[in-house]
């Protein structure tokens, strides 16, 4: 029997973890860590900083290789067989890790809710037989990181919100629905196919991290700043996340 | 010179606290606690214990009451008033408390930046001529509360998801957009006025709190039981907060 602590740990600063997620990492067998390509090895540092400052060990922290996604077949096939790709890493894990059961904790990027695969990876491990009790630990997202650095809040009064990704808004554009889009997984910038008319655009990028860069202002003035520094700091640290929230002015 | 900080404190639970609301509540010369009508006295409680968990103490905690909302008039507008109201006795605690200046603390319930009046009444303070520094904790929502505690992603793979009032769903139903819907705010089950075929629902009350409620299942077969539940709840309570997300299969 496996008790899965799924932990969301806010996005890059050790200050977003909560006292729920503080008590659930000190709880744990073993703290289950992936090491992902060369170039976001900073993302495996930032969770062994965050191990080091609430455990100051690391005895209890497992790194597993992270299966890598091909970016070049058809979206979703390629999301789950990578998902599947995940669950066999996690199971070998567990295997060498826990043979007599025990509890295993995650630490996920924001919070496990939003966009993120863990969830769907328990799903397969339960359909495979495997014995497991989950318990999620809400944790700080990337959008609050930024309405936070903004000081901003994320609806007008009583009205709605809608959270997609870069390739929806690149595909489907922003006809109906609410007048406040946040975009999240932009590789493309996509802010760059609408009309910018009217809409007001808050970019953050590296949220919660040292290298936290901002924006803000009408789309029009600033998608090309944006996407420019963007191309920039990409190039400086070998990666970037970043997110960005769309107000547009009612017609 | 007011240094004002909004801390998100989460939905009622002090292991929703961050290291960051903490040090921000720790660093506060005075904290700042809205005293609203009696049948949500347990608010007060809440905050007021948090300040105790954290602080151990009550020396700088001052408490205001809240003025109340027209209900009988026009949304919007009410809306308004009540924000400029709020604005005052924000003014008449800050003249009175800290008149040579300093740091002051608000603990906002959730995240700041969701259907919460707090910037906005910054604004107001702002408008008026009073000299604000305005930091932001992003802190636990109550729909991070909702989806930890069924332990479900906020959205299906890489597909958008809206957030919205119960106002909006019973006004303006469920149409065009995202599939996945939550819905916050909503005094009148508007859920009982939109098709429920083909929609799951996971609804959640007092989430993070002793009286923690949760039910989830196809619309069609749970609406009435979460009806029933919610009034016997309300009632047994005094006053109620709960918050759902629905998911409707792609037609
Ligand atoms: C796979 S999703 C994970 C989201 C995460 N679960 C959350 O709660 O924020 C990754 C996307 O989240 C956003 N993101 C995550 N961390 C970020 C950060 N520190 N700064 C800016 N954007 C971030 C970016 O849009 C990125 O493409
Ligand atoms: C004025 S809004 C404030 C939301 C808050 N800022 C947040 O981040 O969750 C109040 C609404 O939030 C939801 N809510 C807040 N706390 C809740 C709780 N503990 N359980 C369920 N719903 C809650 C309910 O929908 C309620 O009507």
């Amino acid at each position: 029997m496996i008790d899965l602590h799924l932990i969301g740990i806010g996005t890059g600063s050790p200050d977003h973890l909560t006292r729920a997620g503080e008590s659930a990492m000190r709880a744990a067998d073993v703290i289950l860590l992936p090491r992902k390509r060369a170039d976001t090895a900073d993302l495996l540092d930032v969770r062994l900083a965050l191990c080091d400052a609430v455990l100051g060990e690391r005895g209890r922290v497992a790194v597993f290789d992270l299966p890598v996604r091909n970016t070049a077949a058809p979206y979703l096939g390629a999301v789950n067989a990578w998902h599947d790709a995940i669950a066999d890493a996690w199971a070998n894990a567990i295997a060498r890790h826990l043979p007599g059961g025990g509890r295993l904790a995650l630490l996920v990027w924001g919070d496990p809710s939003l966009y993120d695969s863990t969830l769907r990876i328990t799903d397969r491990l339960r359909a495979r037989g495997m014995t497991l009790s989950v318990t999620v630990t809400p944790g700080i997202t990337s959008l609050q990181a930024l309405t936070a650095a903004h000081a901003i809040p994320l609806n007008t009064i009583g009205d709605p919100v809608t959270i997609t990704t870069g390739r929806r808004l690149a595909d489907g554009g922003w006809s109906a629905g609410a007048d406040t889009l946040a975009v999240m997984l932009d590789g493309q910038c996509a802010f760059d196919t609408i009309d910018p008319a009217g809409v007001t655009m808050w970019w953050g990028a590296y949220l919660g991290m040292p290298q936290q860069a901002l924006a803000a202002g009408p789309l029009g003035e600033i998608a090309v700043g944006v996407r420019t520094r963007r191309a920039a700091l990409r190039e400086e640290h070998g990666w970037i996340m970043d997110i960005y929230l769309l107000r547009r002015a009612r017609p």
